[in-house]
C-alpha cells in the first residue's frame, strides 16, 4: 500500500482510502495565528462529535526539561477519555518557564471552552522552535476561529496545520473490516533551532477494550523504534481516539500497521535524509537487550554514514554491537553473523540483520542515513 | 604549553621537552611490513632497558567485539610488570576469527623472543582496518627488522609507526621535579572503513607506587571523557609503563595531565573537526549522573552541529539535558541553567557549561564538532 509494504504487516484485506474525510464521528479545524509566517494554517482543533463515546489513549515524551503543554497535560488529563485536542506548530513552548505553563493552560482552557468541552479531556499538543515566548492573544482568537472552521472533510487541512519543517504531509486514512482509521503526523528529527517533536493523532470508529495498552505496544513498535538523530524531543506527544460510531471492533494490527506506516514517513522524511534502513536484531539473550542493540545500530554514525555513502562496511556494525554488549561475552560473533549487503544496492530501503546466538529475543530500529544535508540544516540555519 | 592549557592542569615546574628521546630506561624500534603502503614504518617495539624494575597498568577496550589482541592480551598478561610492547598500525585484526587470535599470538611471541623477555611481559596492540585477515610473515620478520632498531631516541619515529589517519603525530615530553614523562598516541575516531581506536603509550623513569590506580583515574579522566561520534572501539589499549630510574615520585597529576593532552590531541584531530569543546555538568545528584548528561551533551548530533555552526542554540541542550534525564524531575531546569554563549565565539576551544542544582557532583566531556567532512571521510572512502 506504500513505500514500507516490506516492512509493515496490514491486517488483510485493508485498504488505503482516498478521501479527505476523517474517520466518521471526528471534525477538525484550522486557523492562521503567525506562528509559521503569514497564510499558513498553524492552529488546529480535532474533536469526536457530540454525543458518541469517547475511548482515548495518550502517550507523552518522558524528557526531564518537557514543553509547557506537556506538562500541562501530565498535571491534569483525562488520558482514556480525551475527546479534544488542539495543536499549535511554529513554536514548541519548551524552555518557556511559568509563563509557558500559563500559555499552554490559557490555550487549553479556550478550546474546551469552544468546543464545549471538559478542561480535563482535551489534551494540547505544541511544536517548533524552542525557547521563545509565545504571543499569547492571536492563539486565542485562533482557537475561536478554527473552532468555527470546524468540518468532517478536513483531515489534510489538519495534517498540513501541524507541519512545521516536515517536507511532505504525513497522514493515512484506511478501511478494514468495516472499521475505519485515519491518523496524522508531524516530524522530521530535531530540525532547526529547536524545531522539534513528533506528533501523532489517530481517529477511528471502532470500538478498542483495551486502548491504553494496545496503543502503548504500538507505540512502542513504531514511533519508540525509529531514530533520525538519536535526539529524544521535549514534545513528543501520540493522541489516540476510538469513538465506537461503527459499532465494531478495530481489526488486529490496524493501529500497529498505521503507526509503523506513519513512523516511517518520519524518518523518510529524516533531516537530509536519501535512505531508510531497518536494523533486525535476532538471538538476543532477552527483549531488552534486543532493543538495545537495534537501538545502538541505528544510532551509530558510523553506520548512519556508511548507509548513506552505501558501502557494505560490516566492520562498523560489528564495532557497533561489540560496544553495545560491552564486558558480555558474545563468543563467535563475526562477520558470518552480520548480514549488510544491501548496503551497496540500489535500494532506497535496506536490510541489516545481526544474529547474536546468546537466545531467543528479537527486535527492529527503523532509521535514516547520515548526509551532508543533515550538517547543513542543523549547523547553517542558526538562530 | 600547548593549545589546550585552559583545561589541564599541569603540575607546577613542568616544562615540555624539545627532544627526540623517550623517558630514561626505554628504547623503541620500528620497521615498515607493507600494512599502510610500501616505505611507512608499520610495526613499532617498545621497551624498558633491561635491569630496571617495570612497574606498569594497562587498559583495555570494553568492548565484546574486541580485537584479536585485546583478546590475546586478556587472556594472559603481567599487566602490572609489561616489559615490552609490539604495535602494528593498518589492520586491526578485529573480526577476523581463530586466525585472528593465533596471529596476534604469534607476533608477540615473536616479540617477546626477540627483545628477550617474558610472553607474558609483552603486551600487543593493533589498529587498523576491521575484518581483513593478516598476512604473518612479513609481521614476524618486521619484529626482528624493529629490535635490531631498538634505540633511545626514537620516541617520534615511534610516534609516526603507530598513526593510521592521524592528521598528525600525537606525543609529548616533559620533565618535573626529576622526572620524566613521554607519551604516545594515536587516534581520531573510528575513521575511515574500521580505522578504528585510540592506543597511547606512557613512559616515565618516575617511580610509581599504585600505578594501576593513578592510570586508572588518568584514563578515566581523559581518553574516557572524550567524543569524536561516540564509537566505542575494539581495539583500545593503554599501557603505562614507570622504571623508576630516576629514583624520584612521579609528581602527583603528571600523568592526569599528560593523558588529557593527548586525548584532547586526538579529539582536535578527529574527523573532520574545526572546533572543540567542553562540556561542564555541575550541580548533579551523583558523580554516574554527571557523567551521564556530560556524555549525553558530548554525543548529541545537534549540539555537534550548532559547535560546528557556531549557533549559540541553548534549546539543544535543555532538549539533551532532558532526555538523558527522562522521568526525573528536574524542576526549573531552563535557559538560566545552561551556558553556551562562546558557541557562537571565535574561540576554537569552546566552553559549555550546564547546572542541574540536584547536588554537588559535576564532569567534564571534551568533543569535536560535526562537520561536512565528517560524513566525507565516513561516506566516502568506501572499502
Amino acid at each position: 500500500m506504500s513505500r514500507w509494504d516490506r516492512w509493515i504487516d496490514w491486517p488483510a484485506g485493508a485498504e488505503v482510502l482516498d478521501s479527505p474525510d476523517l474517520a466518521p464521528g471526528y471534525s477538525a479545524g484550522t486557523a492562521s495565528v503567525g506562528l509559521k509566517g503569514p497564510g499558513s494554517d498553524d492552529l488546529a482543533l480535532l474533536r469526536i462529535d457530540s454525543g458518541l463515546e469517547a475511548r482515548s489513549a495518550l502517550a507523552l515524551t518522558a524528557n526531564a526539561a518537557a514543553a509547557a503543554p506537556v506538562q500541562v497535560c501530565r498535571e491534569s488529563c483525562d488520558s482514556a477519555h480525551l475527546e479534544g485536542v488542539v495543536v499549535t506548530a511554529g513554536n514548541a513552548n519548551a524552555g518557556t518557564g511559568d509563563k509557558g505553563l500559563e500559555d499552554a493552560r490559557a490555550i487549553r482552557q479556550r478550546a474546551a471552552e469552544a468546543l464545549g468541552l471538559e478542561y480535563g479531556r482535551v489534551a494540547i499538543a505544541q511544536t517548533g522552535v524552542i525557547g521563545v515566548p509565545l504571543d499569547l492573544e492571536p492563539l486565542l482568537e485562533g482557537v475561536d476561529k478554527a473552532a468555527e472552521d470546524l468540518g468532517h472533510g478536513h483531515a489534510h487541512q489538519f495534517a498540513n496545520a501541524i507541519r512545521t519543517t516536515d517536507a511532505m504531509e504525513k497522514q493515512i486514512a484506511v478501511f478494514c473490516d468495516g472499521v475505519t482509521l485515519t491518523a496524522q503526523a508531524k516530524g522530521a528529527g530535531m530540525i532547526q533551532p529547536g524545531f522539534a517533536t513528533m506528533l501523532c493523532f489517530v481517529q477511528t470508529d471502532g470500538v478498542c477494550d483495551g486502548l491504553t495498552e494496545i496503543a502503548r505496544s504500538a507505540v512502542g513498535r513504531s514511533f519508540e523504534r525509529i531514530s533520525v538523530d538519536g535526539q529524544m524531543s521535549t514534545n513528543d506527544t501520540v493522541v489516540v481516539q476510538a469513538n465506537g460510531a461503527s459499532g465494531l471492533s478495530m481489526p488486529e494490527g490496524l493501529l500497529d500497521a498505521a503507526m509503523l506506516h506513519l513512523a516511517l514517513e518520519i524518518v523518510g522524511d529524516g533531516e537530509g535524509a536519501t535512505r531508510v534502513a531497518r536494523a533486525t536484531v535476532t538471538g538476543a539473550a532477552d527483549d531488552e537487550e534486543a532493543e538495545r542493540v537495534a537501538r545502538a545500530i541505528a544510532n551509530s554514525p558510523l553506520i548512519k554514514t556508511a548507509l548513506y555513502g552505501r558501502d557494505p562496511n560490516w566492520g562498523r556494525i560489528l564495532q557497533a554491537v561489540g560496544a553495545e554488549l560491552a564486558g558480555e561475552d558474545i563468543g563467535g560473533f563475526g562477520q558470518d553473523s552480520i548480514a549488510a549487503d544491501e548496503l551497496e544496492s540500489d535500494r532506497q530501503e535496506v536490510e541489516i540483520s545481526v544474529e547474536l546466538s546468546r537466545g531467543e529475543a528479537s527486535a527492529h530500529t527503523y532509521f535514516s542515513d547520515l548526509t551532508k544535508r543533515y550538517i547543513e540544516i542543523n549547523a547553517e540555519y542558526t538562530t
